[in-house]
């Protein structure tokens, strides 16, 4: 199946998620791990077409999502590096380009190491705040331990 | 803005909906109205963007779906035979499109004035039954009905 950069957009446009992920890691020197993903779900009828976007991408893996669900997700930096350059040049006509834009600057965050230390992660975590997706008092509760940490 | 059918194709193969609807109409000769719709559902903030595929399709109707959801909805006939046409050259690429041929038949169907008797709408709501959309058991109940009447 070949897919369009057109269609691809569209298609992101109504089942395409930027998500900001911010977990506690005591592992990391910082305490904490932030985790972009690019994410497609559909209904396991449609895996095919989350193949097809994988290739369209040459980046991601399919998975359960849950039920009969299943997802493509993207996390790999160098990966979600050329997913920003390509809906930087095929902007999504949606809202979820306000979102795409906050993701955006995150990862070219990520590429200076601004997720390695406090501030950068609570400036992320500001970010992930204004985003239309992800658990935001979860996030608020991260933020008040960073300030306090 | 600006569409491209490319992008018309993915965003209804996530948002789109192919909706067979029979309704019980006793002003009608036959009792039963058939009345197909293709409808996007959004969230009000993307309505600008309703109002771009009803100025692309030069058809529908912008209307509150429920709550903050906004719908563009096509019922003409002569507009879903346009609508029609525009999916039969630019093919959906989910399983979307196995619902959208079934739709397309009730279309090319309604043409012949198939849906003003009994036997007609029978046939249609059988069809209607086979799709992933509408209120089986309604449909189901409509079809006892037309075979006892």
């Amino acid at each position: 199946m070949e897919l369009s950069p057109d269609w691809v957009v569209g298609f992101t446009d109504g089942e395409g998620c930027f998500y900001i992920g911010i977990y506690r890691h005591p592992e990391m020197s910082v305490g904490y791990q932030v985790l972009p993903e690019f994410r497609i779900v559909q209904h396991k009828r449609d895996v095919q077409l989350l193949h097809a976007i994988k290739r369209f991408f040459k980046c991601g893996v399919i998975r359960v999502n849950r039920d009969d669900r299943m997802e493509l997700r993207i996390r790999k930096l160098e990966c979600l590096r050329m997913v920003v350059d390509f809906f930087q040049k095929h902007p999504l006509k949606t809202k979820k380009n306000v979102d795409f834009r906050k993701f955006a600057k995150v990862i070219r965050w990520m590429g200076k190491g601004k997720h390695l230390n406090t501030d950068g992660v609570i400036e992320i975590a500001k970010i992930a705040l204004e985003t239309n997706t992800g658990n935001h008092v979860e996030i608020e509760k991260i933020i008040t331990e960073l300030k306090s940490g």
